[in-house]
């Protein structure tokens, strides 16, 4: 595992195929003050610092690191976290593994369940092609008959390589959402896989997303070592029936020190610490997770001033809102300001404290989005600047590859 | 005003410019089952039949239909509401207006302001296409420096015709958004247009956005009489002035049947009537307002179960949550069942009664969407169909031409 955010990355080289429409592309070079609004910015130099304090983490802890992908679904952002040292990615999606794989990412884990035969049939292609370049796929199941699906298209594959794809099996440690209980559901699973040509199977993936929000880390801490238990409980069954866990991955950015600590997982999956967004700010830090800073924020602008209120010219179409609203980044010495829904297209912005001066029409403001990963999709492109906010720099234009990649 | 729905549209020539991508331009024709999930399908009867009530009515109350094209971003609905009656479409952004100009739209009106001078400078030189092409944009203000601004990028254009440009001046009829208070403040500005060359006060803009979810009739009615009474009043002023109202342009879904019955509003701009969501749908309706049915699903399908629930591929990645959870359409004798918050790519399905049977492993699930703007944002294509959505057959692919339009 190396790290090398310092030197900083050439973004020029790794977004050499980027394809940025033109009125984007001639921004690089110049400052962040030529971009137009609304606009998603990241602050390359804060995403660094989040990168390395993460990398670094994992190395010390002897942990394998998988970002999600589906985070920031850009090519050129995953390549960047396999070069720091990740092992590769996580997707969500068949389709978003399909359009980070023709971005050159070549180790991808879709941590999620894949049922449908015509999916399944694009998976194992993908496989085959990422094996064929000396890649990798794998894929979580959480049913027999996922099982057997994913089995029968793989034994429609023609052609060489024929792939063995790896399969995580999915056990619910307390999302209660995707997976099988922990406990004999899962060894019968893993099991069925252990027996299906082609496929092997490499582990559990165990993923509790409604830990991650939890804002007192003793609430988290609860949450995991459920969680934990769930996981060693079920590995032990597994081992006693005959097959090796080979491999136990999951947590995200709100646990993954706990899931680190336990001795239990291989691998972290946390993508959001890359950007830092405003709702994961409001946990309460857990003293043994690293301090991330916010990278990503929306540039809006002030188009409209009322009586008491301002309106700027970023609403829920560029920001998503599923986590809360956007907080608004204090700049300077101007007046702290609240950020109020305004709807599709706008913001109402006010003044935390009465009487203090409102922003001026044309001001520019900065959001922190309450949730990144569905904010990223909202855009085509985000804007990589360097030198800060205020008077930095576009440094390059960074493609949203698998915006709108449900599929 | 004709109406061109029965016979239904040439579907095939409205779109033929539009460029889907070849895996959904090849669903043409097949059955809805063929459609891959999540993915967003529009009912093309039941919109057609949407479309033909609004246009009737607004015949009926001889008010011009001007439909917000931030509702659909297509050009091809535009062009499909003017060939039925609207007169022109409504955006939000710069941005959109030159997106569907593109797409063969000619009238277009930005319903919102527009300060930047860099985006000024695109918008005239759009009025300045479409004036030549026999079209018009127009542009609504709501400050003294946006009317200098406008003016500044209007003296900066080159080359001939030299358009004239409508300019509405917005007030808040009780929205609290953008817009000058009713009264003096917008005689001034009203005044302030009429003075620049290039510029010609057209009317006002009065939209009432809040007034449009009030659950009931009379909540509504209510809030329309104070816009009415405000507008009214503004009117007065601005004619005292020596200075003509030429339009009063505004109206939403929710409670265009107040405007349309107020002789004051000439142009309509409501939007959602064409797909109906499931926001708009818990109004209680108004007896004077057409019946509008729902449009617009997003298809999923169950891809994992669980002892007590079901799990759906589409979360809100694939629909927009800021207006509630969809509801998931009720089909044939099956059990009612409740969407419940899953995440970004997942829905949380469960039973209305407790004791019903889940839906199974592979199942397709409708669902309708809280809010049709920000849900057709989230997406690059919607899927037309006809023949009803269990039964249909896809008719063509709608490109979602100003999906992520945000400037």
């Amino acid at each position: 595992m190396t790290l090398s955010m310092n030197p900083p990355p050439d973004w020029a080289a790794l977004q050499a195929e980027a394809d940025a429409p033109r009125h984007l592309a001639s921004l690089v070079g110049l400052p962040v003050s030529a971009v137009d609004t609304p606009a998603l910015v990241i602050d390359l130099d804060a995403m660094s610092r989040n990168l390395q304090r993460m990398v670094e983490f994992t190395r010390k802890h002897d942990v394998r690191l998988r970002p999600h992908a589906k985070m920031h679904k850009s090519a050129v952002l995953a390549r960047l976290q396999m070069r720091a040292g990740a092992c590769g990615v996580c997707v969500q999606k068949a389709s978003e593994a399909e359009v980070l794989a023709a971005g050159g990412v070549t180790d991808i884990y879709i941590s999620n369940e894949v049922v449908a035969p015509d999916k399944l049939e694009r998976v194992v292609a993908l496989a085959q092609r990422l094996a064929a370049a000396g890649g990798q796929l794998a894929v979580a199941v959480d049913s027999l008959q996922g099982v057997e699906a994913l089995a029968a298209a793989w034994s429609g594959l023609v052609g060489m390589p024929q792939p063995v794809i790896d399969v995580l099996v999915e056990i619910d440690v307390g999302q209660g959402r995707c997976g099988v209980p922990p406990g004999p559901a899962a060894v019968a699973l893993a099991q069925a896989v252990a027996q299906v040509t082609g496929l092997r199977f490499a582990g559990l993936q165990a993923y509790h997303g409604g830990a991650q929000h939890l804002r007192s880390p003793q609430a988290r801490r609860d949450a995991i070592a459920h969680s934990v238990a769930a996981v060693e409980r079920t590995a032990r069954l597994i081992q006693a029936a005959g097959l090796t866990v080979g491999l136990v991955t999951g947590a995200g950015t709100g646990t993954f020190a706990l899931e680190a600590a336990s001795g239990v997982y291989g691998e972290l999956q946390a993508g959001s610490f890359m950007f830092l967004d405003a709702d994961y700010a409001r946990n309460e830090r857990d003293p043994a997770q690293p301090q991330f800073e916010h990278a990503l924020f929306v540039k809006a602008q002030v188009m409209s001033v009322g009586p008491a209120h301002a309106v700027c010219d970023a609403g829920h179409k560029s920001h998503a809102v599923d986590s809360g609203l956007p907080r608004v980044l204090p700049l300077g010495s101007g007046p702290e300001l609240v950020y109020f829904n305004g709807g599709d297209e706008h913001g109402i912005l006010r003044t935390a404290q009465p009487g203090q001066p409102l922003p001026q029409l044309g001001d520019v403001v900065w959001l922190i989005p309450g949730h990144c990963d569905p904010t990223v999709n909202l855009h085509d492109h985000m804007i990589g600047i360097t030198g800060g906010l205020q008077r930095g720099t576009v440094e390059c234009i960074i493609a949203v590859d698998a915006r709108g990649a449900l599929t």
